[in-house]
């Protein structure tokens, strides 16, 4: 996640609620005329994370553009995500160019631009995407789901002075919670958790993608001190198929994050995401900025 | 690492030898007239791995492209390259654009073209990174390096029918060595291994890019059968600055691999790199396809 680094929310969207699921609205993209890579977006208000969207929403819209082209082989094996700046409301534009397509893989770079302070376009996020066929293969989920106690018998988590997007997530922390005193006492930064989209939503790759970054940043529960910080680059690894998807269904997926180094300025999070049935369904990484 | 697909070395260049290290051959780029973000390198004999250069020093050019711009603001965070197709022997072009530089930070692009079959440049590598000034904070490496034998106790690694590029690597397997029988007997897919350039080369930012690449496919550990791999996407998030580079010198780095998820033709590897010193100086991720 991508969370406010000033107290104050500013610039939030204004737009009214519509209808359909927030997630849905949030990555509904318009082809614009030209070869038909560039799709016109809007940043809503569902999402909303004080100073930007939560990033996991910007993560997924970048993935829906190369999910939604014309030329699409396959399905989504890696996304990597810049978060260069951060989004403001209202529109944008996303790219995604299929730079090349093997046989039984595909090759992107994406870039979302929206209107800059002077009205040219500024890139706020760049990145690339694998997409491939996907073969009947020997597979294993080696990193296997711990054994945790089931998402019904544990308390929804809403966290003192929530603001918009939780409301878009039922968080379910099982270990790892975010510090209750924020005394500077260390601890190990490992978090599990059960997440779903609030309402519930068939899972799809999108909504994997922003789940991916759904972990609160490692550094606060390692020192329990407050940190501003911001996700500055986001990779996904997808070990799901249509099949996996739909055996995941509505349900809740079971998450597990933590850090591995904190140095001068950045730290990383490495994770992982199985579907309640125990499907590994995606690994992922990513490095935040910490001021501390 | 991106082993070989075929078992017959095909297209190697066939240069000579020339003075220097290596490595430092291998990075040569020259500045091409234009816009300042395009260099002209070539692919050496060195680290030639069958069909196609060893991944690592192609994820190491394409930093070293960034590293020599004259825009460069800071120092290595993340690095992402996907390897869109085997690079030929011979020429190629770099591109490192510097999408958007703020106060402390600096998003690029990568791209590496050559020559294709009828002429026209065809993209063989994309990327992005990001480098930024990094200021004293608190920090700590929450994935401590394992206890292990020093590097003086055991014996360089050379695997039966090495292919040149194992000619600059000295490689000292601790765990988790390639299967001495390919019997198909399954096992955890952890590697520990002491590693450094030969010979010695005081460490770089782009010597430690190679260096995430060093690991053999975790496949081939977890199921002791014969597999084709490639791999497709490396990420490399550096938790290092000159000064934990210094400390490191022309030593051993200690590395450790693992694969989380194997699935329908493609499986994950994470993996950290220490100094001899304990200081973590990386933490990397990638996919590679496989076939089997």
């Amino acid at each position: 996640m991508t969370p406010p680094e000033t107290p104050a929310a500013r610039g939030a969207p204004a737009s009214a609620a519509a209808p359909g699921h927030p997630f849905d609205r949030a990555l509904r993209l318009a082809p614009l005329p030209g070869d038909g890579n560039r799709y016109a977006g809007e940043v809503t208000q569902d999402y909303w994370n004080m100073v930007g969207p939560f990033g996991g929403v910007s993560a997924a819209t970048a993935l829906q553009a190369v999910l939604g082209h014309p030329r699409l082989l396959g399905l989504p094996v890696a996304l990597t995500v810049n978060f260069v700046a951060p989004l403001a409301a209202g529109a944008f534009v996303i790219e995604a160019v299929p730079v090349r397509t093997n046989r039984s893989t595909q090759h992107w770079t994406l870039t979302l631009t929206q209107a800059g302070t002077q009205g040219a376009p500024a890139v706020a996020l760049t990145g690339t995407a694998m997409t491939a066929l996907r073969r009947d293969t020997w597979g294993d989920a080696e990193a296997a789901a711990p054994s945790v106690p089931r998402p019904e018998a544990l308390a929804r988590f809403i966290p003192p002075n929530a603001i918009g997007w939780f409301d878009c997530y039922d968080l379910r922390p099982i270990a790892g919670a975010p510090p209750a005193q924020w005394d500077g006492s260390q601890r190990e930064s490992l978090t599990r958790l059960w997440v779903r989209d609030q309402p519930p939503r068939r899972l799809d790759f999108p909504a994997l993608a922003a789940m991916a970054d759904i972990f609160f940043p490692r550094i606060w529960l390692r020192r329990a001190v407050r940190t501003p910080v911001g996700t500055v680059s986001l990779t996904v690894y997808f070990h799901a198929d249509e099949a996996s998807l739909a055996r995941a269904g509505d349900g809740y997926l079971l998450g597990q994050a933590r850090g591995q180094g904190y140095f001068k300025g950045f730290h990383d999070q490495a994770a992982q995401l199985w579907s309640a049935q125990g499907d590994l369904l995606a690994t992922t990484h990513q490095v935040v900025y910490f001021k501390a």
